[in-house]
């Protein structure tokens, strides 16, 4: 970051204090209007009711202290020339940082049709949370936003996601003292913790106390000064303290606060940076203090609503009916004396824009917060080079994860000049099988080596923590300013963060809609350590919902994979690192797994999304009597299984077997980009047979997906049923149905008067059943023929 | 809590000394031995590998820590006459505590056939993490235990909501620093600004610094030792250090440590509850620094195993084939001399017991874990005294989360004496419009009061915090401890803990299958400022997935209610508060809503769970033409509205209006004690007759549930497709296809032969979402038909 270039590191000149106080009384001014108005945005003539919105929503309590914030972020980066994003935590701010979009310019620039003039005001005012016009947040559709707020606790986390690796960026980051009593925002101060000094941008959080949550005082703002301060400091930053309600007395104080944090910062980056010392830096962050709803009514019908909990929405409820609240709001509005910012025709007086700085370095305009803009391809390795040699399915066994750690191994090895990818994972990339990146990349950690460690670098680019609230919101952050990633997950945890892809699919999905945000790279998943193969953790780490989770939502935004081998997530993997503006989830195993398909076959069976495995089954030509379907690798295996069961004990029986890769591939046509056709599912799935489905996940999720296909009636699908607990591999398939001889036995039932032909082969399954528990608990080991078993056709 | 009744304040005897560390010793033994062991438990011959397990699984790391804390808990409890409880957050540790309950007795009381002797030493051993055995975590069948901690991040959250409520109780609490890294740890320890020292227990958080997780160090055992002081001092703590790996003067250290948090934990009770100071409490607490897998192999194959991360599992893991493995096991066994530990029989020596208390005072007996033992019924008011009078349906709004509100504040009011009763939410009681409550019981705050405040109270019962985790995290640990509760929640944001509601559930469809524990009060969400009214949030604030989520789990637990007015929502809460080890998921509005039922009509509609609402149809005691079927408060009035166009357009038409309460109804009898048979469901939704349904949620959850029924083809359903934004109500359920006009246009479109005779009809429909669509774009609010609409027949 560049050092100090500014005449005034310790104190503002009159005429910065004067225009710096213009920007915020405009932007206060402009705040307050959106929630209000929705005519006469100039109080050119007296505020009658028919001027103010029928529905009063908004926030106002958070949007003085955003607008102080902005007016002051402005200063430094205009006189530092630096190049500057800020999350803004307190989202439901959003009045605050459309009006300094618009005073800024970068909001006319992005809608050509809100002018910054009287008229384009007009409609800022009114569009806001208005039907078809802008939501209340800081959502996508605002410029310079890479953070909505809706659902808070996630600012602190995703500052950091932005700030790796762009070394000369700073992420200025306010944190609400309500999002601050929050898991993920109190688990993100350590985060400083993996902050390389060298090759990542800073982060300054500004914790913003204004008192109060929607009905409450908050915690921290309500600590002693002196616990607050140690709090702080144990979090491994030096605080500097902005208290006060004198708005000139503030602007000092939060500009002399700015310019010290930046020194400070610019200090730290240029000794880790000449000097490559390996001590930690204590980065400086700021502690703004001043009132909730600060400038706006002192009291409303006698009681105080400035500084308290009462303004944090809108403080004038009544203003439409009551003459009294009207006169009130007037008062308030005009006390920002709108006519010294706005000339006659509503353009900000060049006073007011004094110290807003130019271009892309605008805060609404920053390329860093558009990060389509920036994000380059992957240079992607050829496949061949990774893939495991099949000449015939079933003959050799491979850890998937494990084949899928070489590939990264070599991305991570061809970003070492770029750095704009990253791994994160909470404490489980070796768990899960992928250290081969070591490799190429050790374990950002800027807290103390021993000599016992290993992998850990000062500026590695593998994350690693036990928050996966951490690992996807940095992620998250990561993406949205313009690189790429991948996170690593034991499948049933990937819960913790449900909320948070909710809403990262929910900004990419209104994103795409936007013309001028261009298309970032996926969140990708890689969900392993799965429901199926949790042999010593058992049934608290059983749970394979994350699929239904994804799939309720926009079907522009999600896919879900389940790769039934190690080429097959080749495949996959390889797809989903190359794709835009999606969340991809793949689910595979990390245990040994035969391997199916040659790296061909995978590609071209990963590209159909779904196929017939034909060399599996034993239709020749005709159709089928029945098909065994699976989705998943333990699933694909018993299915493969049941197949051979079938080939050896009923010969006639015409078998066909269908993977599917794709889960989304079983949705309607209508309903997702790459689901099927009814011809297509018919050709799969046929109409009429019976159809036994193996499915990793829960087995109504089949059902939810398939329900209006013809052939539905026949399918019976086999899955977790949430009967787990800690045991063999083989066993867990018992316990849900989802075994081989399970399967048979329901081939059986299912098919048309097979049930008195086959009584005898079906005895035999219920027989080797039995055979399993009488032995599992003899023995605590599979069934020596399930544990040897091994495909041939 | 009874203060220092013990002669030995700073120093231990010899002989306690002596006796703490047999214990600690035979833990270690008894922990190590559950991992490795299938036979030959004393060690009375050479060690031979058929004497190992098959399948070596099991986490070492972790348990000589928390044998050493179980150990010196027991010589407090037994010295200090204390009511304690422990929560193990390392949960791994699961052969620690086994280890420890089987010491005490409590495990064999528990499980007569694992006795206190060498056979039952045996069984101890074989059954960990074996087929058809026990689980590795502290999983419910360990006693003692309310917290499995299998999925990390909850175990402070568990110990307050322990310790509220419980005065004589101390909460000991076991931190590992790999959990501590998580969002929800870092948030709980804020917990102490709402423990009342007045009517609450004790927290005694010991954090203990291990230094490593899976393959990690950990964050916090890296900070200077400084930082981690300020850290810990900012949240409200007043540390004490305990560091070592020489055993003796580690049970030397940490017995002066227990004793010195005791004694001032004893001292600011005594002072709170004497003179009831208004000044918060620094808790003490105790932070434990000791090596991963301390007294464990030292070295394993050349390399450092002790106090590292490799000692987090099985640290010598090729002992079966390995010889050097093996005799490398017998000599670390052997290190503990187990035959000072146990006599020739295996039972335990008299020494290893001396400090263990008796009774229900051992922490594995201790009913405060077995909260079914304690938990009373709620005095439940009559819900006379609280509901609506209707005389006919729709004639009068009431909001009915306020209605609730006064219902709640009845046994608030009510439990003022017993305090068994706690309300939790993230700052929206009053939000939610649930403020009645605050008329007898404010809310818990123990930090500083200004006069602006409204309803703080040093000793309110009702608990709110800006953490989802938390609420949910304290309400756990309340309920398990054998009391009652609700939390309300916004329903969007209650995804937050879509994985500790996974782990609850879990929990309690295990704990139901054991016959020693007494089942509990149900966890009761209420779910409000849901998906269609969320006018001013918008997008971020939409989803209605979580009783997707919820259906998924155990159908022995899971509960889903939909009560479409005031009068339901009071007639379900009701049945909610009182039952037992349930996951009661109720999900109603706060806005203004009609009255459909009066409340004798609810509760017979609740009780039957869906029924049909003759006087909103036009059956007349024929089969329907069509069913109108809803659940939900919107889809409920929006149903209505239709029935009333039907009505009066298309009077010829037979039209059938069902409401379902409870979701799980709609289930197969087979999967859901709830579920209806085919013949209850045929009777209420006709085989062959188009059903259109309108429901809350996602659409597809209505298939997934129904699928298997015969009139499954014939049933259509609208419900939320992620369409949301800053919008009107109406405007909501139009971007969704929810709204009334489009329900008619349904019923046309799938009634045989309708669409012609219809189509007039059908276009006044269309035309009215037409003039829906101008109408709000020019006033931004609702058509006034559709906001002034009543309902009449």
């Amino acid at each position: 970051m560049p050092e100090a270039a500014h005449p005034h590191g310790t104190a503002l000149t009159d005429e910065e204090l004067r225009t710096l106080d213009a920007h915020w009384r405009a932007a206060n001014y402009l705040a307050a209007g959106q929630i209000y108005l929705m005519a006469n945005p100039l109080l050119t003539e007296p505020l009658r009711p028919e001027h103010i919105k029928p529905r009063l929503l908004g926030h106002w309590g958070t949007s003085p202290g955003l607008n102080l914030v902005y007016t002051h972020l402005n200063r430094v980066i205009k006189a530092r020339d630096l190049d500057a994003l800020c999350i803004w935590g307190p989202g439901h701010g959003g009045p605050s940082v459309l009006a300094n979009s618009w005073l800024e310019g970068s909001y006319s620039e992005t809608y050509p049709d809100v002018t910054r003039d009287g008229p384009g005001m007009a409609t800022l005012f009114r569009q806001f949370s208005f039907p078809g016009g802008v939501p209340s947040h800081v959502a996508p559709e605002v410029p310079g936003s890479i953070h909505e707020g809706g659902e808070l606790g996630y600012s602190l986390a995703h500052a950091y996601g932005a700030a790796f690796d762009h070394p000369d960026l700073l992420v200025a980051c306010v944190i609400g003292d309500g999002e601050a009593e929050t898991g993920p925002l109190a688990a993100s101060w350590h985060s400083n913790k993996f902050l390389d000094p060298v090759h990542d941008g800073a982060v300054l959080p500004i914790l913003h106390l204004n008192g109060y949550k929607i009905a409450n005082p908050t915690v921290l703002s309500r600590l002693p000064e002196s616990e607050l301060d140690a709090l702080l400091r144990g979090y491994g930053h030096e605080p500097i303290h902005v208290t006060g309600d004198d708005p000139l007395q503030v602007h000092r104080d939060m500009a002399r606060a700015l310019d010290d944090a930046l020194d400070r910062i610019a200090l730290l980056q240029r000794t880790a940076r000449e000097e490559d010392v390996p001590e930690r830096p204590h980065w400086p962050m700021i502690v703004l203090r001043t009132p909730k709803g600060w400038t706006g009514p002192a009291e409303v019908d006698g009681v105080p609503v400035e500084g308290t909990w009462r303004a944090h929405q809108v403080p004038l409820p009544g203003v439409r009916e009551n003459p009294q609240h009207l006169r009130q709001l007037e008062a308030w509005l005009k006390s920002y004396r709108p006519q010294e910012l706005f000339d006659a025709d509503g353009h900000p007086r060049p006073e007011v824009l004094a110290q807003v700085p130019d271009g892309d370095r605008r805060l609404g305009a920053t390329p860093y917060a558009n990060g389509g803009l920036l994000v380059r391809d992957l240079p992607m390795p050829a496949l061949e080079d990774f893939a495991v040699p099949v000449d015939k399915p079933g003959a050799t066994l491979h850890e998937p994860t494990r084949v899928l750690g070489g590939f990264l191994e070599q991305i991570m090895e061809d970003t070492t000049a770029r750095r704009d990818f990253r791994l994160v994972g909470p404490d489980e990339t070796a768990s899960n099988r992928l250290q081969a990146v070591f490799e190429a990349s050790g374990k950002a950690w800027q807290a103390r080596i021993l000599p016992v460690d290993e992998h850990l670098d000062r500026h590695g680019r593998v994350l690693e923590i036990l928050s996966e609230h951490l690992c996807q919101g940095w992620l998250e952050g990561y993406l949205l300013t313009g690189r790429h990633g991948l996170f690593s997950c034991y499948e049933a945890f990937v819960h913790i963060v449900d909320s948070m892809v909710n809403q990262h699919i929910k900004w990419l999905r209104t994103a795409r809609e936007l013309a001028w945000r261009a298309p970032v790279a996926s969140l990708n998943y890689l969900l392993t350590s799965h429901v199926w193969r949790q042999d010593h953790n058992g049934f608290s780490h059983q749970d394979p919902g994350f699929v239904d989770h994804v799939l309720n939502k926009s079907p522009e935004v999600v896919r879900v994979y389940l790769p039934p081998d190690a080429n097959t997530l080749l495949s996959v993997a390889d797809h989903a690192l190359r794709s835009r503006d999606y969340v991809n989830v793949i689910v595979a195993g990390k245990q040994p797994c035969f391997d199916w398909l040659s790296m061909d076959q995978a590609r071209v069976h990963c590209a159909r999304g779904a196929g017939i495995w034909d060399w599996a089954g034993t239709e020749n030509g005709g159709e089928p009597d029945v098909v065994l379907a699976c989705a998943g690798d333990v699933p694909t295996q018993e299915v493969l299984a049941a197949a051979q069961l079938l080939r050896r004990h009923l010969p006639q029986l015409a078998v066909r077997v269908v993977n599917v890769v794709d889960m989304t591939r079983l949705m309607p046509h209508e309903d997702h980009p790459h689901g099927m056709t009814d011809f297509e599912y018919d050709g799969l799935f046929t109409t009429d047979k019976p159809v036994i489905f193996a499915y990793h996940g829960y087995p109504w999720l089949i059902h939810r997906l398939a329900y209006r296909r013809t052939g539905h009636p026949h399918l019976h699908v086999r899955g977790y049923k949430e009967s787990g607990t800690t045991t063999t591999p083989f066993d867990m398939v018992v316990r849900n149905d989802l075994d081989r001889y399970r399967l048979v036995m329901d081939v059986i039932d299912r098919v048309p008067g097979l049930a008195v032909r086959a009584a005898a082969v079906r005895q035999q399954m219920a027989d080797a059943r039995t055979r399993h528990h009488d032995w599992i608990r003899a023995h605590g080991t599979d069934l020596p023929e399930v544990a040897e078993w091994t495909w041939s056709s």
